[in-house]
């Protein structure tokens, strides 16, 4: 069994609140440094002028150790007094920024207007919150998750998910500016040089696809000569959080740890699912463990036997 | 004597905190809609990205009863959440924006970006607040009142007011972009259609003379058919409020109550100076009251007198 100690390039892929614990676990129990984190910016959009990183932040603020415990999202003891003032003046409230939570968007905001591209800024705020894991939004360049429904057409993807609170039926997800996009400075270097790669039990769909979405990024996946492992977003056919399951029955898909394994196919090579699906049939390895996250000590202990596996391929 | 409802197009120049009580005054006393303020927007600045019109909201919160009672500019019971945090980044936070004066800043700054004039960003603002009493800037276009200081060199305003204290020593005032300002929309339409023109007891030089740096506002002012007062900001030689005595010392101005008469000169044909000073001796009419605006009791009795005093001018 290889220590942890010994991983020193580990990157790992992860949307929002469902992978931001792994990260988590997994920062602890690497050398500081070691751990990459590319983000999803697919849901990333401008509200009322302000850049909003909802996945970034997550993973930031849960690495500098302010997340709101209960969320997962936002910023502990947070307030709403702006959006309280916003409702006064008849603006639109719907999405839930914190007094705290705004600094990080208006000093985004300022400095991308500034031309700092999207992964220098989110490198800045991280080093100003003291966080020693790399985190790299998958682009700096626009890649936006769309949402065809069938009760309200094309929707933006917060207005999908935090207005309509994920409701509507999806017919089709679209990752607008895919064709374009490149990965930001240093994904590729990263995913390079990596020891292994790490998929964070987050929605396949909607946080995951618009990472891989980014062609280069897809393609060093593809091109990799180390472990692959994905983490199940998914138990007994229940998602862990979030509308994983919900999406992929209504796009068709098998909605289970087996359809998880479909549709990472041969990007993974082992996916890690819970105690409940031991029996799964998936052409990956399997790697069976307890995988819910509900407290701070499951998420290290799940990231240590990530890790541990993770050595016992290398080895 | 005239009622004051007899008066229905009454224009007031005003700048931040001491302007806002009486005009605060004016609007209680006038019939709603009467009351046309032309707002200093001299010390407009962009923090971190936000458009903030400090003059411009001071009135307006003060119309909409929700200034801060002591401060009186921000928002009663306002916190400092998202300062905190901009702290924690490990930026400047010596410019106090509360966490619901944000919510304005953020609105002002996304309807700009739109490309609303900063007219009708403020209109739309004092209608959702509900103000009857129009606001209009004194102009749409870039105007910035800088300061010229013995101990730092130039400073934007707010530099020099709100982050130094205004404690440099002033040496020069520019305007800049005094040039080319023109008018924001209805404000020279309602100078000529005004029954009376009231400079409110501001700053005469960081205040009101942005207002009239604007060439066209002080050409219709001095082409006026009307009467102009003025309201002192000096009582016995020491300023109500702020930098006034000090700064008009520090540019070689005579700093009392006939300093501020020989400033205005004939834009104005009274000056409505405190009984401590009722033996001033200035060119302008004289008119003697109690001009300490201490409680909105006061706010409102000054008004009143104002009013009374228009009206028998034009008696």
């Amino acid at each position: 069994m290889a220590l942890n100690g010994d991983l020193k390039r580990i990157v790992a892929l992860a949307g929002g609140v469902g992978g931001a614990k792994l990260i988590d676990g997994l920062a602890r129990c690497l050398p500081a440094g070691a751990l990459t984190v590319i983000g999803n910016t697919g849901d990333d959009f401008r509200h009322y002028g302000l850049h909003v990183s909802p996945d970034l932040d997550t993973v930031m603020y849960t690495l500098a150790g302010i997340a709101h415990p209960i969320n997962g999202w936002g910023i502990a003891e947070d307030t709403r007094h702006m959006l309280g003032m916003l409702a006064r003046y008849g603006e639109e409230t719907w999405f839930g920024l914190g007094d705290r939570d705004l600094a990080t968007n208006v000093l985004r905001t300022h400095w991308l207007a500034q031309g700092l591209p999207l992964s220098a800024v989110t490198a800045r705020l991280c080093q100003r919150l003291g966080i020693a894991t790399r985190l790299l939004p998958m682009t700096d360049d626009p890649l936006a998750t769309v949402v065809y429904t069938l009760e309200h057409g094309k929707l933006a993807f917060q207005e999908y998910f935090v207005r309509h609170r994920w409701q509507p039926t999806v017919q089709r997800l679209v990752y607008e500016g895919a064709e374009t996009a490149q990965p930001a400075a240093g994904v590729l270097e990263a995913l390079e040089a990596a020891e292994a790669i790490i998929i964070c039990p987050s929605n396949p769909l909607l946080s995951v696809e618009p990472i891989l979405q980014v062609r280069a990024i897809r393609e060093a996946i593809k091109a990799r000569r180390v472990p692959c492992l994905a983490v199940s977003p998914i138990i007994e056919g229940a998602a862990l959080k979030g509308p994983t399951v919900k999406i992929m029955r209504e796009l068709g898909l098998r909605a289970d740890v087996a359809g998880v394994a479909d549709y990472y196919g041969d990007l993974i090579d082992v996916l890690v699912v819970d105690e409940a699906d031991r029996e799964v049939d998936i052409p990956q390895r399997r790697f069976v463990t307890n995988i819910r996250m509900m407290t701070s000590t499951d998420r290290g202990r799940l990231a240590e036997q990530v890790l541990r596996l993770i050595g016992d391929l290398h080895s």
